[in-house]
């Protein structure tokens, strides 16, 4: 049994996104040259206030995030910042949190090294991460370094939150009380750099929902503009937001009204961060499963090593795509891995209703009717001791899967045991809060088939390199696919696949 | 001469505006119940804070003004004020200065006088107005009497600073240095009660704009949104405030956007004050002829008189409507009075050119290349003395209309006197700011025609009467209409026209 203290470091969710926005609210994003000194650009910004953090990256151009130490620092800042005069142009005058640093005059001689060192807030191609992994002395190995190079990096961490306290700013206009929270891959600790932003627009902290009602007297009343639907409020709230982030929102791009969606959402590019933005509201089941998820992945390092790994292989053989369709969404997939560890024997990790057992009562959550309740600290899980390597593990879930009798079961992370299926689907993933409710509803038997098979021949492969995994630990360049790296070249797959047929 | 002394209490449509603006941003608008008690009323609101005026009126229900002494107060009624609760509705959770109020458990007895005086905000029925006029001694006497009924009252007018403040609380929220101003009749002393509300988004006090620029180091500026014109970004702010008016304010019914027009604007409803509003931007000039009008009316009180009995009698014949059309405008009459009684020997008014020539250096107006330069102090101009009653004005615009070379020749305020007519329209008005253009450019022949006609008939009847005058004084019920009243009568005129053919 792990014991509580060795998972003593673990914030909730809760906590590490309270800070990140609070740090947010107190960071701009500024636009600038390549070639801007980096000493003097701080020289020059630390006259509005100490800096606690900054860092620069490139996307289409260079930006820098500067997180003052104060929030006055901001208003410093913008007393001195200036409209700009375009000859040809004219501009909303909308102002942001996203400015444009111009170098006047004498800029820095270009042979003299004055630029700064740059983040890159993109993942190395799939060819430059084989190469990598196949460096490597193990898959153990290859699966933490994979995770490495793939997990968001801190300061990807930090602009996804800028970005959502920018998008705050225009909701806040006419909500002063509401909140933007990131939520899904952004957050939940299996996000990839690149991976999209998720964000919720959170009403609920509005003042003067349960003011107490005098028994007699007079009681003031706000005049509001009526609905017929929490439905219809949702997409009113959005349709008006997502018009001012089109017109106004300096950088965003491409922006999409989803409001018929089951579930309604505005939908743009933000160019200075380079994220797909997907902004909802009202969706607080989601949210849940965003807290689960980090849950899970921090009671167990192997958790998030083999959901790193298993989306990667996915990605790679196009079994997940970043299009909608009939396939398996990372999300469906994540379920799958976290169901596989609750089935190892003893498990890896307990099962969903397990931990709503150990909820205290402020654990406790109802939403819309379903019971989003589980055990917020950490402290009061205790894990069986599974002593699987991750190359184990990783060999066990193709296994597993590959002979997963989905024609009449359903995987559910909340029993933590197969199920008959309730419903006619291919693929059957109960939804760990509105359990009658199927995740991967979707996805059609040519996709499950095309997993089921991948899955066949990945286990095969990885039994096939086992024997020379002794050879690990070479250096030279370019060595040739192995363990892991191997089960990432398409080709590869393919033509075994190809072969054993 | 009329000395300037006369005249000093004459403050600047911009002191005017200063002052009711302020006060406005002051107020709450509430809507209660009939038979809420005043007095209780006052003691409930007074609690937070000193009330500096209020007042009730009726408008699809009974609502009340209150203006405090200080903006905290604001704070502190919205500190109590509750989201309604409604079973089966949802609503937007915007805030404003919209509030309902609720007479909670034993409200006062039905028979208790408990109710306050209303204000109303509408002008009474043109068959009663005849009523009335008749009564009157003489045809100054009716024309004055039509002035005071007609026009706005204060309370009228403070409602309408309101609303223009309730709406700039919905634009601020991203232009938060931007300002809304009421133009056209409902400033320009020439409103008559229920006329509609113009008001125009002043975004000319945003701050960064004329930044000073550094020779070298750094300068910031705002990312903002660009357009290829002035015009696309007049569009785009009115699009999004024009969603916002539609999705989120209370009691805005009916919002269209036009914005494809020469000027374009958004148009909708203001339930709980009755007004028709039309909110435009980017607007300068307009409000040059907003301050001209207001000072032309302003110089001699017969002015007012005078385009108040000509609004009258014009809308009375369908001469003019609420609707657009072919017919002549209320803006084109008013220009049409002043034009007649800068023709006046001595004149009435001075020119245009005149009141330019009289213009300081803080005078001095371009406005996207017109020359919209006239004297801002009252005191500054002298007036030639004529000494014509209101009555002898009268019959000489019928006079002057009835026989004016309209085929060939332009009406100028801006010169005082016929011009030759620079292109094909039956009815031309020299636009006093944007000279090139015909203010009644949309008047065909037919209502031209009609015009004509009608000011024939009106001057003949006038002619008529004038011997009838002395019964004046007559306080009987009901007595015939006479003078003025009679020009009211459409039927009248009509049949008179007819008799003479
Ligand atoms: N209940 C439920 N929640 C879902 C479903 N799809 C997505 N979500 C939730 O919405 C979040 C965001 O969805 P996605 O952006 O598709 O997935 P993601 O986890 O962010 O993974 P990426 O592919 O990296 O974006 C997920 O993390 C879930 O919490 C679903 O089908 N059912
Ligand atoms: N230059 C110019 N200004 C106009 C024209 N029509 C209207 N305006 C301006 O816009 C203002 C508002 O227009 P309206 O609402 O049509 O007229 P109004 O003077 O408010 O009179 P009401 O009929 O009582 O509303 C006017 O007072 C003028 O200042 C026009 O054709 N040319
Ligand atoms: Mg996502
Ligand atoms: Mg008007």
């Amino acid at each position: 049994v792990v014991s509580a203290q060795e998972r003593e470091g673990c914030k909730s969710l809760y906590a590490v996104q309270a800070e990140r926005q609070e740090q947010a609210e107190r960071s701009v994003l500024i636009s600038c040259h390549t070639r801007t000194n980096e000493k003097k650009f701080l020289k020059y910004l630390s006259m509005h206030g100490d800096i606690n953090k900054y860092f620069f990256y490139e996307s289409y151009g260079m930006y820098a995030v500067v997180e003052f130490a104060n929030r006055e620092s901001l208003a410093s800042l913008f007393e001195e910042a200036a409209i700009p005069i375009v000859s040809h142009e004219s501009m909303v005058p909308f102002k942001s949190r996203l400015l444009s640093l111009r170098n006047l005059g004498s800029a820095d001689p270009p042979n003299q090294q004055s630029g700064q060192r740059c983040q890159s807030q993109t993942t190395i191609p799939i060819n430059e991460l084989i190469q990598r992994l196949s460096k490597e002395g193990s898959i153990d190995q290859q699966m933490t370094s994979l995770t490495d190079v793939y997990q968001l990096t801190e300061e990807n961490s930090r602009l996804r939150f800028l970005v959502c306290s920018l998008l705050k700013d225009i909701a806040a206009a006419y909500f002063p009380e509401c909140t933007i929270k990131p939520f899904g891959s952004s957050v939940n600790g299996f996000g990839k750099l690149g991976c999209d932003l998720d964000m919720f627009l959170d009403l609920d902290g509005i003042s003067g929902r349960n003011a107490k009602m005098p028994k007699s007297g007079f009681l003031l009343e706000y005049q509001m503009k009526q609905t017929n639907s929490e439905r219809a409020v949702t997409q009113s709230i959005l349709s008006v937001i997502g018009d001012c982030v089109d017109q106004f929102g300096p950088g965003c791009v491409g922006v999409q009204k989803i409001l018929n969606a089951r579930c309604p959402l505005v939908r743009f590019a933000h160019q200075p961060s380079g994220f797909q933005c997907d902004l909802t509201a009202n969706n607080r089941v989601a949210m849940k499963s965003t807290e689960l998820l980090y849950l899970y992945g921090e009671l167990d390092p192997r958790v998030r090593h083999l959901v790193f790994t298993v989306r990667c292989w996915a990605r790679a053989h196009a079994i997940t795509s970043s299009i909608p369709g009939a396939w398996i969404t990372n999300f469906s997939l994540t379920v799958m891995v976290l169901f596989f560890l609750q089935r190892r024997s003893p498990s890896v990790i307990p099962t969903l209703d397990h931990l709503r057992d150990l909820a205290g009562p402020a654990d406790k959550s109802f939403i819309e009717g379903n019971d989003c309740t589980f055990v917020s600290d950490f402290g009061k899980i205790h894990l069986q001791s599974n002593p699987e390597t991750l190359e184990r593990l990783l060999c066990e879930f193709f296994e597993f899967y590959a002979t997963f009798p989905f024609n009449k079961m359903s995987i559910s992370i909340r029993q933590g045991k197969e199920l008959n299926k309730p419903e006619v689907a291919p693929l059957h993933i109960q939804n760990p809060f509105e359990t009658t409710l199927n995740v991967s509803k979707n996805v059609n038997a040519t996709q499950l088939d095309r997993f089921v098979a991948l899955c066949k021949e990945s286990s095969w492969l990885l039994q096939q390199t086992e024997t020379s995994k002794a050879r690990g630990g070479n250096v030279e360049k370019a060595p040739a696919p192995w363990g892991l790296a191997s089960l990432l070249v398409p080709l590869q797959v393919a033509v075994t696949k190809g072969r054993k047929k």
